[in-house]
């Protein structure tokens, strides 16, 4: 497209980033007319992208992170012949493909969902790496970020892990329009500002005018002819350019436009500019090898084994099994055990350093290009990256995260380190699937199964040796219990799961020993939960306890009552969970302390069974 | 001290920690002899404080950022006489006040809890900020950073904020001995990257051996002398510094050394030396002005108002009763209306820009000094910051946070713009108090009570008008409820909270025209719950329907159960909630779509009746 055709294209995107906002009644036009220019560019001149096969493996990757932006790529498709007119004016309508924030659940061109501001960047930079270093193919991942998101750490820990690894398939687009949502940004037009971070990081940075065309694609051609760094390109740019009622004014951020006509009479009224976007390179997917069977490491049935190191030796045997898993980790790989794979598929592992808002960006990334990523670090610390899982519920990513050192059984480290938050998180995420192992062949099978579900799979290990007591025969679908002790004359049920299902059979031999049976379940799928199992203990012993290693609130005790909110008669219910702020102890008088140990659940059965509470 | 007294004194820390951390039999003395040398010129030479009054307003503020070198700080305590030798030996005991991450809550000299990664340097921007715009006296904070957690975001973050505020009272010390847990860290000794890295966010920056004494005291003397911007200082480091045995080798990570006896006596043996640490600088606490009267903003009961309105003008009105209270925003002013605050009382307005992190730090750090902080942003982005509030209730921080743009009521924004899972999140965290208003009274209430709890205190607010349907004289204490609608013919009780309220008064009006009289709940107290109502409703009417915009997990649905878990009986219980991907669509579409409208309510009542479930 010549220039003057690359400049018609960007008034199209201005119009009809207006006309979109305009019948929606909302939306962010202003922050779509500042990077038209940019966007008309890339799709004009730059991208390679296949529309009619947007799973084509040498298509280049653009994610929009300032989602916000919505109309403007909505305007973008429509241009390239991927969206009719008629579906651009369904925008932010209930049931409309095209929200008010883009999401790869409705759109197939969409990589990534973003709205949620600074985690464009840490995706591509997943991408990227994917490309780079496990399909080998040279699209291009292209990212458009806002000035204002520059704020958010999050594009920080991106850019280090960019340029550390040298990243030159990935280029930044920084639309640098002054103007955030309450007033002017921290370093407004200081392009340079940027330009020092970046470079910092290891970046090699352009500066140009965002609204001459030429000056855009020389500079994107120098980011894709730069080798060995990725190139950030920041753009000067106007917000709400080509309408003056809003062009650089504050006050003016997510509305639509407040004379919609007139605006588009300004812009030189409405185009019909078809862009033929450039073919993806010739590229063939990535082979993904692999035995293609899963050989459960084996332990011995009372050998001590953490299910940590369960965690490490399944996901290596899984590794082997299947080529397209790869195991991502926060430098902790020696504590979560993920080192282990490391040294016998060390192509498929990455180090993400400490930072953990980048370890799963990463595996969104990398879910996005087809593989299986595992990502772990300590559970206290995935915390850290609680955005970016709600986040990717949003996306639909298949993703597998592992959190090691649950709980306050992890001893003398103190509540820093504790998990003790992350079921009531996980719990939370749209379709996510929550497993909390209790020993060794659960662990790898639980490894194995979550591989195929959709959606957030969490998988909870500890940090201590548990003693094996499971067959490696024994299977555990997902969303199933385990009963491991009952009778008839059953007066109770405990639940647990993790390291209290040890305490749970412990307490149940000392409740027997004084002629009070109790029933033992372990819960170890927390999310979806044996609504079957638990409704039968509920009927036949009246009573349940649940015990865990988590705070009371959204862990195993919440959980249980998913299986009694339709109207169904509910059990008497006591939950023993983590009550107070832990110090320093051992595991043992960790669990004593919070009341989650054999004795201490001895002690409740035996309070209702003298209280008349139970039969 | 002369440099010889505090090379021995250094010498003199590293056995204590050789000690402290053999006697505990865990522990990271390798962690901590690589900031020996830094730790003795800082404490002898230039830490000003009084050990006898932590709270001296001109007491220098120091953080120890890589909290598990928690040994090192405890010598260093000892050292200045704050500490016995015999409790040094106590470190990671149980009941220990020397836990294995310091923490605020055991010992009166720790600023904040530290441990996880990342969160001393933004919390130590929130006391520099305290010192330089609130307090207005010559304190210094000192940081002590790791090098292995520069590659969190959150620290460039904290560093942007500090340059970009000229915080030349702050001076950040990094230890850097090139290895982390696993191995060598992205840089190892390049000590010009991370140089780079702070000169382009602003910061002054001296690279020095950090085993020169001498000029270790002369890089904190240029730090304390560098005017308009804060200083880093990079040490280059050993870590293991001193002990032939783990000196600069992996695998030396977090564990005693392996012949502590052998190691002290490289180390010269025990040494005697009590430093006498600088008086603080005479300063007066700062003045707390205010009227000591809050003026709750009326609005007329039927007028429609917004919950996060009422949150601006209570706020507002709160800053002109009381001079602690100061308000945190995420460059989203206008939406969360605190901007409303910042017109009134800009001196004490703290604009963070789109750094969830950090604003949730600036709060940690502002408590710390004494201040009643509040900081907002929506409700799903302080997900983002969910470490950063896990570790404020370990520091025992007492900080309101405020989410606003609750729920799929926000409407076209879509999920990226929900939260949704805050109410879970929060719940989770110890000795936190969430609350969930619906209406502009109860929030100005709540608003003000906030302010004098214990701990984490959130408050969620919603985007729409609701109706006001309380008078500004009602009361709403913490752990209560309100009862709405009530009858001895009840057949069964709606708990509904903040938007689901007018959802729940609308769908009894419905199903009193059917003749099933319903009770209505507004559980604007979400944690605690008011045990004694919910368990009243139970008695009366025996099922409870929980119907909220939030997901099914750890929201109202489980809190409700709090009421119950203590083996009485349970109600049957029916559960409205999220439980889809909600897209883009008017407000009143998402709560149809969702099933939480008055509608969904009213069709679940009249199902329960239709089965029989309810009398």
């Amino acid at each position: 497209m010549t220039s003057s055709d690359i400049a018609t294209l960007a008034q199209q995107l201005r119009v009809d980033s207006v006309r979109a906002a305009d019948a929606a009644g909302s939306g962010h036009p202003t922050s779509s007319l500042s990077a038209a220019d940019l966007m008309a560019v890339l799709l004009g001149r730059h991208l390679r992208y296949d529309f009619e096969r947007p799973d084509h493996p040498g298509n280049d990757r653009f994610i929009l992170s300032k989602g916000h932006a919505s109309p403007l790529l909505y305007a973008a498709y429509k241009a390239a012949g991927a969206l009719t007119d008629e579906e651009l004016l369904t925008f932010r309508k209930e049931g409309s493909r095209l929200q008010g924030h883009p999401t790869p659940t409705a759109l197939p061109w969409v990589e990534t969902a973003t709205g949620s501001l600074g985690q464009g960047l840490p995706v591509g930079v997943g991408i990227a790496l994917s490309g780079k270093r496990l399909e080998r193919v040279p699209y291009r991942t292209w990212v458009l970020c806002g000035d204002s998101e520059l704020a958010e750490g999050s594009i920080w820990e991106a850019a280090e892990h960019a340029g550390y690894e040298h990243l030159d398939n990935l280029t930044v687009i920084v639309d640098v329009n002054r103007l955030g949502q309450r007033g002017p940004t921290r370093h407004e037009w200081h392009l340079n500002a940027y330009a020092d971070r970046f470079k910092a990081f290891g970046w090699h940075a352009v500066e140009v005018d965002g609204h001459d065309v030429d000056a855009i694609d020389r500079a994107f051609q120098e980011a894709a002819s730069t080798a060995g760094q990725p190139t950030v390109v920041l753009a000067r740019t106007l917000k709400g350019k080509g309408v003056a009622a809003v062009e650089n004014r504050e006050g003016q951020h997510g509305k639509p436009l407040p004379d919609a006509a007139e605006a588009i009479a300004e812009l030189g009224g409405e185009h019909r500019v078809h862009v033929e976007v450039r073919e993806p390179a010739a590229a063939r997917p990535p082979h993904a090898e692999g035995t293609g069977h899963f050989d459960l490491p084996r332990s011995e049935t009372g050998d001590k084994v953490a299910t940590r190191g369960a965690y490490g030796r399944a996901l290596t045997a899984l590794g082997t099994a299947r080529g397209d898993v790869v195991a991502i980790d926060g430098e902790v790989g020696d504590s979560t055990r993920a080192e282990w794979f490391a040294k016998e598929h060390p192509e498929r592992y990455f180090e993400c350093y400490i930072a953990e808002q980048q370890l799963v960006a990463t595996a969104v990334g990398m879910a996005a290009r087809g593989w299986v990523p595992y990502a772990a670090t300590f559970a206290a610390f995935l915390t850290r990256a609680y955005d970016f899982v709600r986040m990717a519920a949003v996306s639909g990513a298949g993703i597998n995260l592992v959190g090691s050192h649950a709980g306050v059984a992890i001893g003398q480290d103190g509540p820093s380190q504790m998990g003790l938050e992350d079921l009531a998180a996980f719990r939370a995420v749209h379709g996510s699937t929550v497993l909390y192992p209790c020993d060794a062949h659960q662990t790898g099978r639980l490894v194995e199964a979550m591989a195929d579900l959709e959606g957030v799979r969490y998988l909870r290990t500890s940090r201590g040796d548990t003693p094996v007591i499971y067959g490696p025969g024994e299977e555990f679908p997902v969303g199933g219990s385990k009963v491991l002790r009952s009778s008839d004359a059953d007066r109770l049920t405990v639940v647990a799961a993790g390291v209290t299902v040890h305490e749970a059979l412990a307490a149940a031999e000392l409740l027997a020993a004084e002629d009070i049976p109790v029933r033992v379940i372990d819960l170890y799928s927390v999310k979806p939960v044996d609504r079957r199992t638990l409704r039968e203990a509920a009927e036949r012993t009246g009573c349940l306890i649940t015990v865990e290693d988590h705070r009371e609130e959204g862990g195993i005790g919440d959980a249980v009552m998913d299986a009694f909110t339709d109207g169904s008669p509910v059990p008497r219910l006591v939950r023993l969970a983590v009550r107070t702020m832990p110090g320093s102890a051992s595991p043992e008088e960790q669990l004593r302390a919070a009341g989650i140990d054999a004795q201490s659940i001895a002690a409740a059965a035996r309070l209702l069974v003298e209280q008349g509470v139970v039969r």
